[in-house]
């Protein structure tokens, strides 16, 4: 072992040695594998990482604003696939999936950063997938402010969105109490992509909520500013996704799945399910759901109540209770 | 075409019409084909892309900082090969290759995400790649401040750091008149590449400086203070990187291969020619190169003038002009 490889092992073993944790506190994972391989990291980084486990990183403060900050990964094959959507549609869909976070932060964007790995082959569609990158942007106002470009076997795509805000909904802040609320209407996605890996044709319109989710950064915003305890997007489904806040937040949920807002002809259960939904699940007192809809021309709705007790949701159809499959989860 | 494909339409339109483009110049970008790639999508953009060509992003102002972002993917079997290097090395080499371009805008580190596509054969490997990034964070002083995990056919590693500055050191300050310098001393990477890709084992010392280049943050927030006007971290090679500069600030840069720093064994060509150094190439007035020496136990050495003229660099060998291969470049 020469005297650089001492050095390193040397630092290695730092690493494992947390010597400041208590000063940046991680949010509460949820129980899954992801989430133990993403544990496991925190481990060994100890307190080379900070505040890990929410929609988005806050680093404050600078000036009297808190930077607002996340990165998301879309790979082909993995988390789309080339003959589901147009070029356009898959640059769209990507931005739009990382914006999303800032939305659940109830951050206002200041750019986007974006590394593109692209195959020979997609070369030819650079053109589309700029103006679905482009197109997410000018929706968002959120300006292509950085990026990277690069060969990969696979396309995938990296957007890192920055945003500011004052007072960002985290998702530790529900409490025993508060309403659990969701926007829109849910089931979408998830009955596009049933047909589509059974290599049928989507009915338009779940299609269309399939390709072009739409960043609820306004929304977030408003709920922000209106009585909201807590947030998260819904990418693996509003019932994975709550057990996120349930579980960052300490807390226990109650949701009667009558309550949940579905598109016609969608079951509640795969109402609750489905993922890549990008609608906002958020906690707080009450909250004028009416001013909301005239706002947004978007539905507010009361699905359960927030509880003390062992972090989990509990989901009841009436008074009986039900189990809700977790929705979708990228790494198993 | 149905009212939502109209809409897109158009706003894809819209999206080509730049409509306030004086407002957010970007930088001009040197020739090749990965740059015309840029450029186009920079077209489509239009508005939609901001300042767009530096080392980093710089947002201003956000209280009386701003804030310096980057983001650098790197994929396996393009960026590195699995057989090079260990998991650890892996993970701290991406790692440090994305910070070595806030050294470059004389930025303090402010923390690090991490988007990691990992396939399932990797998956033993997580720790080692998770150490190697700590590593590169902990040497930064950039703790992780997010993340995304998800499966991926090859592993793909996309950082995205981010810093603060006061007066960052961008591509675009060279002036006629400034003298060209650079940091450490050049040809390892490029020697235990050419070495590696032809089955030979290269020699230690070129290897370690292949996979465990030091980001030379403190040296970029030095230099920056102590009268350097541009700056760009070496990853293509000094010639290829020199090109950038000289584009970004539409000056001429006059060379000699024989003041270029090259270690021991390692032509003055081969030097210039080596990517992935990580070492910084900077302009600037006098530059008390002992001073910086002393400070960090590093050369700092004078290989070039700027000029006016027309953007590119001219190599000489004494008085002789001469040509000097570009480097290494990834989109090719």
């Amino acid at each position: 072992m020469n005297e650089d490889d001492r050095l390193r092992r040397r630092r290695a073993i730092e690493m494992r040695t947390p010597r400041d944790n208590r000063f940046h506190p991680h949010t509460p994972l949820a129980s899954g594998a992801e989430f133990d391989a993403v544990r496991r990291m925190l481990e060994r980084w100890g307190p080379h990482a900070r505040k890990i486990g929410d929609d988005a990183a806050v680093i404050n403060p600078v000036g009297d604003r808190s930077i607002i900050a996340s990165t998301d990964m879309s790979v082909e094959g993995v988390h789309f696939r080339r003959e589901w959507m147009t070029p356009q549609e898959i640059g769209y869909r990507a931005a739009a999936a990382a914006l999303s976070d800032l939305a659940a932060m109830g951050s206002k964007p200041l750019g986007v950063l974006v590394a593109i790995g692209i195959p020979e082959e997609w070369r030819p569609d650079m053109d589309g997938l700029s103006d679905g990158i482009g197109e997410a942007a000018q929706m968002a106002d959120a300006p292509v402010i950085g990026g990277d470009l690069s060969y990969s076997p696979q396309l995938v795509l990296t957007f890192t969105v920055l945003g500011t805000g004052q007072d960002p909904l985290l998702r530790s802040g529900a409490k025993p109490g508060d309403i659990v609320y969701v926007t829109g209407r849910l089931g979408g996605p998830g009955e596009a992509l049933r047909e589509m890996l059974a290599g049928r044709e989507p009915v338009p319109g779940h299609r269309e909520r399939f390709v072009h989710p739409v960043p609820r950064i306004r929304e977030g915003l408003w709920l922000a500013d209106h009585g909201a305890t807590s947030a998260i997007d819904i990418s693996d489904g509003l019932s994975g996704d709550l057990r996120h806040l349930a579980a960052a937040s300490k807390v226990s949920m109650r949701v009667d799945l009558g309550l949940i807002p579905a598109l016609e002809g969608v079951s509640a259960a795969d109402a609750a399910a489905s993922g890549e939904e990008y609608e906002l699940a958020i906690t707080g007192g009450e909250i004028d759901t009416a001013a909301f809809e005239r706002e947004f021309a978007l539905e507010l709705t009361r699905v359960g109540v927030v509880e003390s007790g062992d972090p989990g949701v509990r989901f009841f159809q009436d008074t009986e209770p039900v189990e809700v499959p977790r929705g979708y989860l990228h790494f198993t």
